[in-house]
């Protein structure tokens, strides 16, 4: 089963702060380049991995979503999720990614963020995720991208410079972020794109985010990362 | 035009002594990677962008290719690689990878090693590699991870650490590489794979190298090479 550190009452309390769970998708930096990646919605039956608070389940079906399904391992964030949607077209379920059964063929867009990096069996619910989509259906998602998970100790260093080490030696990593232990799985973005195309996925779209020009006007803070991607960015058909 | 460092008398000395120049294919430590990626060459017409001494051309000939043309800048390169073949079906050509002909719908394989990080207009040259692709063709090549390409100085930095920096910062780098002010394009990997993508390549493999167990066995000096890949490596289909 994924580690389930959303319930754990000091991260929740602290992710709640974020500016991404106070105000949605425009709160994060790379939602514009993420939305790019969508197929037109209209009509879509759209399945939510990782749901959260749910904020990418509403705006999809503001996009013209027939049906979102929401699917979270968090009780806290489905609870805020269920408060927040008054749409019976939305619908919220609990379950682990590592083993939910996704359906077949019953969706046109399966959607996630950020999600993707705790997953211990990637190749698994890939493969689900193929088997749940319709024919000429989207996979869109984004993930922390691995020059983050990759070190023991991911932090800045004197330059500054991104101290990069272990990038090649995949498999879980335990680090402190908000709280101790929490645990990521670390693979190569080679690997993410392998097991991608070994499930007939086509890649349609990498991108290795980077704040554009008027972000980094609007916060100059965010030239720091330029020196490293925070986020790999991916849409594929099949 | 294309830099030509390897007609610099110095560099070209200090290229030739390389393991890979000396030994060839089986010198390469990516090679049995990059092999693996190549479609049956029995019968294939094939192109060898960046041939430098010719192994792969020769080799691609024992392979059962029914013709291999070598390109490569680099005089000295073909003068040696001229010298080493005895085959009338490989045929050696000095041109500019940056504006060279290749031809419409003429080769069922486009090979390169280690040659793209070195070219400015990449998307102009995927694109004459793609219309040089009979139906069905494919591309596989190799180039210098762009870990590597990102530094202003790319050495290792006490830990050992890769200290990583302007990773998103895309342009050409001045670097010392056995001589002073040889210039690559730094391009980040998901620039490459858009690339591709967009000049209507299909993605069937990318592998960041990392040496295998075997090999570092046989070179445990190689295990520093965990920290960070030395090379990419794409195969895909048109």
């Amino acid at each position: 089963m994924t580690q389930n550190i959303y319930d754990d009452p000091d991260f929740f309390t602290q992710y709640s702060q974020f500016r991404r769970s106070v105000e949605g998708l425009d709160g994060a930096p790379e939602w514009p380049s993420l939305r790019a990646m969508l197929p037109p919605l209209a009509g879509a039956a759209v399945l939510d991995l990782g749901c959260g608070f749910g904020w990418f389940s509403r705006w999809a079906r503001q996009a013209g979503a027939a049906s979102v399904d929401g699917i979270d391992v968090s009780e806290r964030m489905l609870a805020r999720a269920r408060t927040d949607t008054s749409d019976a077209a939305i619908r919220y379920r609990r379950a682990d990614l590592e083993s939910a059964d996704l359906g077949v063929a019953c969706y046109d867009v399966v959607y996630s963020s950020l999600v993707l990096h705790y997953i211990v069996d990637l190749d698994g619910l890939l493969g689900r995720v193929r088997r749940a989509l319709k024919p000429g259906g989207s996979f869109v998602f984004s993930a922390e991208h691995p020059l983050l998970t990759a070190p023991e100790v991911a932090a800045w260093a004197e330059g500054p410079v991104w101290p990069l080490t272990n990038y090649l030696v995949e498999g879980p990593r335990r680090m402190h972020w908000l709280v101790d232990g929490v645990v990521k799985q670390h693979r190569t973005l080679g690997t993410t794109l392998t097991l991608l195309i070994r499930n007939r996925f086509t890649l349609a779209a990498i991108e290795e985010w980077r704040p554009t020009d008027e972000q980094i006007a609007a916060h100059p803070e965010w030239t720091i990362e330029l020196h490293r991607p925070m986020f790999v960015l991916v849409g594929c058909r099949v």
